[in-house]
C-alpha cells in the first residue's frame, strides 16, 4: 500500500449527513481519517463508502538527481581509456521511482565549478529536494560540497557509516541537499538510509523507515568495528526464522553487491566479527525470500 | 525496490567486449543478471553500467476490476434506502495500483445474469487477470460463482480463511478470475493474502509474499478456532521488538478495521485466544511505526 500511501489527507475527513454505511463503520458527522493519515487501498475504499470523491492530500515531492565526475560518460555511450559509465544516474532516478516520489532528471556534469553550479541552481529551482552524486570526497576536483557551502548551508559533511562517509546533506534556497558518494553502492546504501526516509518526511508519511527485523546470520561476518556499517544480504524465511547470507565481497564500487540484495545488515560500532548463527539487525528492502508456498 | 521489482528480464543479459568496469564488477563477457531477477535501483545501475540501456522484461499485468450488487450505487452518488455506496471497485482499484500492476475498471453491475456474463466476459478479453467483488455468497442473487461454473472452471469456492470464506477462484478462457467476497474487510484480505502473490507470480516475481515477522501481541486476542484468521493491526517497534495492537472490531464490514493497520496477524487453527505478550506471525503490510528517530 506504498503508492497511495503518499498521498495524505491535510485536514481530517468528516461524514456529511448522506452517509449509508455498511453496518458498523461510520455514523453521520463522524470523523473517518485524521490528518496525516496515508491513503492506501482502505482508506480508498473508506472515502468512498462516505462519498467523498476527492481530499485535500499532499502532493508527491519531485526529486532531482544530477550525475557528476570527469570519468563519467553516458550509460549509451561507449567510454574511452580512464572512463566509466554513469551507472549512478540511472540507478538514483530508479530509486526515486521506486521510494514512489518523482524524479527529475539533470543528467551528467562534469568536474566544472560553473557549469557544476548552475546545475545545482537549476535542480533546487525546478524541484523539492536535489540528489547530487560523486564529488564529495576530499579530492581537488570534488567540487560539490564546497559548492554547497558557497551556495548555502552544509549541515553535515561526513558520517560515521560505511559505505557512506563523505555523506553530505545540505539547503540550499531552502531545498533540501543530499550530496551523495560517488562509488555506486555508496550513493545507493546512502539513498537508503538517510534520503529516503527524509524524503517520506516531506511528503507527510509517519512510517519512514523500513520494516527491521532481527535475523540469524548464516555465516561468519567481518566488520569495521569503527563504524556503523550496512552489509547488503539475502534474507530468507524457513520454518518461521528470518537467516542472512551476505551478498559476497561487500566493496564499494560493487554493484554486484546490491543487485538481488532484500535487505541490509545493520552491524554496530565496537564489534569486528559475528559468528554464524548471531543475531542482527536488518532492514528489509523488499520482500524475503520464502522456500515454498506457506 | 517494489516498483521496478516488476520489470524482470526474460534472459540472462551479458556484458560485452566494451566493459571497462568500476574495478571490481564486471569482466567481458560475463554474466551478470540471471533469467528472473527482479530489476530494482541497483540492478538498473548494474545494467547501465555495462551500457545495457534496454533489456527484453515482463510486462505489468492487467487486471480487471468489477463490483456487483443491486445494493451498490456510484461513491459519488447519494445512496437511497436499502442501498449503500460502492466501496470494494475503488479500494480494489487502490490495491491492484499499490500492488504495481495495471487496473482495468469495469464499473459496476447489478445481480443481472446477462449483464453479469456480459461484463465477466469482458473483463477476460481485455485484461491478464479479473478480479469481481461480490455475488459469490450462498444468496438466490449471487450470480458470480454459478456464471463462472458456467464460463469456465471453478478451482475452488470456497477457503477456511476469515475473513474471505466465500473466495472463489475460476479460470475462464484462460485468464484466472478471482471471485473476491462482498464484504469490504473480506475483499481486501482476500486480495492480500490470495490474488496479490498470484499477481506477483504471473508478474514473474520470485519473492511473492508480503514479510512475515513474529510479533508480540499487546493485548488478549480471541479468535474463531475453527479457520486461520487474519486479524487487522498496528505492529510498533520499540527497542528492538515488535509488538501488535489489533485495530478494534474485527467485523467483515467494518472497514475502519483495516484503515491505519500495518499487518494482518495471521492466527492459526485450534486455538481460540491468545494471551497479551504471546508470540505470533505478522504479514507486514506497510512499514511498522517507528516511537522516534532510530
Amino acid at each position: 500500500m506504498e503508492r497511495e500511501g503518499l498521498v495524505l489527507p491535510l485536514e481530517a475527513v468528516r461524514s456529511g449527513q448522506n452517509v449509508r454505511p455498511i453496518g458498523q463503520d461510520v455514523t453521520a458527522g463522524e470523523t473517518v481519517l485524521v490528518r496525516g493519515v496515508s491513503l492506501g487501498p482502505a482508506e480508498i475504499g473508506l472515502l468512498a463508502s462516505i462519498g467523498r470523491a476527492t481530499v485535500l492530500a499532499h502532493p508527491k515531492p519531485r526529486v532531482a538527481v544530477l550525475a557528476t565526475g570527469d570519468e563519467l560518460v553516458p550509460h549509451d555511450s561507449v567510454p574511452g581509456p580512464g572512463q566509466i559509465r554513469n551507472s549512478n544516474g540511472p540507478a538514483i532516478e530508479a530509486a526515486v521511482l521506486s521510494a514512489g516520489f518523482h524524479p527529475v532528471s539533470l543528467g551528467l556534469v562534469g568536474d566544472n565549478m560553473d557549469l557544476l553550479r548552475a546545475a545545482i541552481l537549476d535542480g533546487v529551482a525546478r524541484a523539492d529536494a536535489l540528489l547530487t552524486c560523486g564529488g564529495v570526497s576530499m579530492g581537488e576536483r570534488d567540487y560539490v560540497k564546497p559548492l554547497l557551502a558557497e551556495l548555502g548551508t552544509v549541515h553535515f559533511g561526513r558520517v560515521a557509516v560505511k559505505p557512506g562517509k563523505p555523506l553530505t546533506f545540505a539547503e540550499v534556497r531552502g531545498v533540501p541537499v543530499f550530496g551523495l558518494p560517488g562509488f555506486p553502492v555508496s550513493s545507493l546504501v546512502s539513498f537508503e538510509v538517510f534520503a529516503r526516509p527524509a524524503l517520506r518526511l516531506m511528503a507527510g508519511l509517519r512510517r519512514l523507515w523500513r520494516p527491521e527485523v532481527e535475523v540469524r546470520l548464516e555465516h561468519h561476518v567481518r566488520h569495521d568495528p569503527d563504524r556503523v556499517e550496512f552489509q547488503r544480504a539475502v534474507v530468507t524465511r524457513r520454518e518461521g526464522v528470518l537467516w542472512a547470507a551476505t551478498t559476497g565481497v561487500q566493496a564499494s564500487g560493487r554493484l554486484r553487491s546490491l543487485a538481488g540484495a532484500n535487505a541490509l545488515l545493520r552491524l554496530p560500532v565496537g564489534h569486528s566479527a559475528f559468528a554464524a548463527g548471531t543475531e542482527v539487525t536488518a532492514l528489509l528492502i523488499e520482500q524475503p525470500e520464502v522456500d515454498r508456498l506457506p
